[in-house]
């Protein structure tokens, strides 16, 4: 599969991994996720004896047992028991992957162990950052991630896939956003001017701000804000200062993850900043989320068909599509340097 | 797919397109069928930009808008806008195929549009005929088109399959109907002595007639009426004149649609002439076509599975598929000629 | 497929097989199981007309009719009918197998007919058994016949995939059967001190004995009894005298049917002794048999699964494999025999 290996991929919400071990997969790498006492521990889900999945074991202090004939491993992947014989042969072990718990989510690095670095995982807001009052939520597609990744690249699809629930006028789609290439990804920042912002009490016109950052391998972390009309142009329709924001400060984020060919898991968060709302805010934004996301699997889940179908599936990009070739061009400059490495 | 493209294909019935774009599939071609004000157009059901289905698109007047980045098509398939961006280059169109509204089916041309000659169009009865009283249905199958075909080209089947749905006789199976091999399809003719008819209310035994077309690419299109016992040999055995007939008269118009390799589309109408039944006799046929049709497809879904695991498949012809042999050189024929043009 | 093919397979239980012919598949080939009058006959599944399954046929007497076009065959699998035809062909025939009504079994012999022999039906207890008192159950599996024989030959899983449902110490897995090797076979034997037996109404520690062979195919045949503690070590540990048993004294009949590559039936019976219990005791085991051998059937599936995802998979084999191991080499023996045949 034609994805990135050096790269920490979003396996899920730490806050679902707790006393039974879980299955996830990533890039067709079946996984098992589980907690060696209180340390989130990553292994290839498949016993080194027969080949039963580890994800139907059992969690024992710091080690986990398959639950078909009872081999017993170790945090490392090195078998500790084999029932019925004394000796453990060397090839007794499974593989492990790093793994990292932060953010509230659990990041693994599926390339060489040797080259994780953990200062590569995209600086997301967890659940229990103090500034921010996020919902989470999940979705699970037929749908390559790569799919899904254009998709978040490119938002003058709201106008069409979302014509009344992320309330953006028909122009949106007519305007550009202003790109910036990163290291790892791509910055968009827009301002829209005479908005009605996400959340705002009043009938006054705003100015409303957005960016985010779409990092490698999928990840997209967003802000938006609202301000008095006017504050555009007098920030030279620069990034403007949050303390002065009247309404609509939210953050999202967003992770992309391939799981197989044709498959892939989407984990959001969004909410308030806790001076611009409250639960109920967060209620209100984790429904247009549903509502809106649900627009967007349904529309990719449909164009993969679509490609499934299509002898040599060739496409036609437009304007809007800068910000799909950028990423496209980093993540193309990043595996040409795990090949090399 | 070895299916004939220079053919009309029935896509369904005119009356279930509306205003908005449906999604049918033509020897494994994807289309878009859809009213450009009122006209119907059939389109590749894939955009040119990044292949999102048209079908989950907008009529827009006399264009389609694709929902995912708002590409806007007019009916030869031209875009028209490109949201975003001012030029639109002209590879920014999707591929049309001719489409003809009539009989109250749309029927859809395959292969190239500058041998699309209407004339070839099978001489269906509409809905809205005024000499008849039709109904209407539709089933898809799990089975090649060329099955289902079969099983139309030879009604001996009629004794086993239908025993007590269509009431013929065992001896129905022994007899052979008379065959006339047309220019695109074949002629069946058969009396049946001393039968009951389809819809007689007297106790009397009559002299059944039917006699059917079944013609390029799968259409079928029959007329059965009944007569005093002896009309038969007064008539000569040959075609009777259907203004003596008594009772039983109905027409029914069947179509069959390779949508897939192993799929397939069936459209069908049946009832009574409006001087031999109302609309009691209209719904008494319907119901008889929904269980026998439903006991078509039960065995050809199964005859499809078991072929799908022979290796090899060979058949054994017997007397009666005189037709099926006929049909298929007539189709042979075609292909040929198609491949020359 | 990898199966041996010169082997009495368990195509069903017998009183499944009544007027109407029933379709079973067996390594891949369809087969119909229908009584020639009373007589069972098992034909390839398969009507050399038109390739529809005699399985949706009709038993007339001695003879099984197609009921898609009326071709009716006798129980020798040649044509005595075909509709509208006076020759039958020589070709108008159909594959014919050996299979026997023996143990309330039909057991079909895939194989070449020649070498069927009916000696090698593996010697099971029948529903019919006046000494014992048995139920019977079925299952479908979701993976190949190889995995379950595997299961079925290393008992040690029963601590783990059975904790609480087959009542076996933790220590179970910790020791090792006796193992026979037979001509066509494994014969496991095994004595558990201090256990309390299947169905003990005392307190008392019992000295449990259990036997298996298990056989080509895939027949487990296996007996269990209790015994007052102290008779393990007065019989040496060798085979018991079943008439000194206290309890528990059981016989069980398993077989595994590979149907498709990834795919298999697995027919059992299991039961007490008439004089250690009755029908409340067998609906006792039968509850076990359920959830036992659904534990079985979660965790083998499973297992399929992981291996159809591991490219190149290998097994670790522990001491425990070693009635595996045995098996498997028997297995080769005879498909070499079989291809020098």
């Amino acid at each position: 599969m034609g994805y990135l290996r050096d790269a920490w991929y979003v396996a899920g919400w730490v806050d679902d991994i707790g006393d039974a071990p879980i299955s996830v997969t990533i890039i067709d790498q079946p996984i098992v996720l589980w907690r060696a006492d209180r340390k989130l521990v990553a292994f290839e889900d498949r016993c080194v004896h027969r080949l039963a999945p580890l994800s139907l074991g059992r969690c024992e202090g710091a080690s986990l047992r398959c639950m078909y004939h009872g081999f017993r491993f170790g945090p490392d992947g090195i078998a500790l028991e084999i029932p019925g014989q004394e000796v453990i042969p060397p090839s007794a072990r499974v593989r492990a992957f790093p793994v990292v718990e932060r953010h509230s989510w659990a990041w693994i690095w599926m390339g060489d162990p040797a080259r994780a670095d953990e200062s590569l995982i995209p600086p997301a807001v967890g659940l229990d950052d103090p500034d921010w009052l996020l919902g989470r939520g999940s979705l699970d597609y037929d749908a390559e991630a790569r799919l899904i990744n254009d998709n978040l690249l490119d938002f003058s699809h709201l106008t069409y896939v979302h014509p009344t629930t992320l309330g953006v006028s028909a122009s949106f789609s007519e305007e550009r956003p202003r790109l910036v290439t990163l290291d790892r990804g791509v910055r968009f920042e827009r301002w829209v001017l005479n908005s009605r912002g996400l959340n705002s009490k009043s009938d006054a016109l705003l100015d409303s701000w957005s960016t985010y950052d779409f990092l490698v391998p999928g990840v997209l972390l967003m802000i938006t804000a609202s301000f008095p009309a006017g504050t555009a142009s007098a920030s030279n329709f620069e990034r403007p200062d949050y303390a002065r924001a009247v309404s609509g400060v939210t953050f999202t984020n967003q992770a992309v993850t391939p799981t197989g060919e044709k498959t892939a898991s989407y984990f959001f968060s969004w909410g308030p900043h806790r001076e611009h709302g409250d639960e109920a805010t967060r209620a209100m934004l984790m429904g247009l989320a549903d509502r809106a996301f649900n627009e967007d699997k349904t529309m990719i889940e449909a164009q993969q068909r679509t490609i499934d179908r299509t002898p040599n599936p060739r496409i036609l990009p437009s304007a809007h599509d800068r910000g799909v070739t950028i990423y496209n061009s980093i993540v193309k400059r990043l595996m040409a340097q795990e090949e090399a490495d």
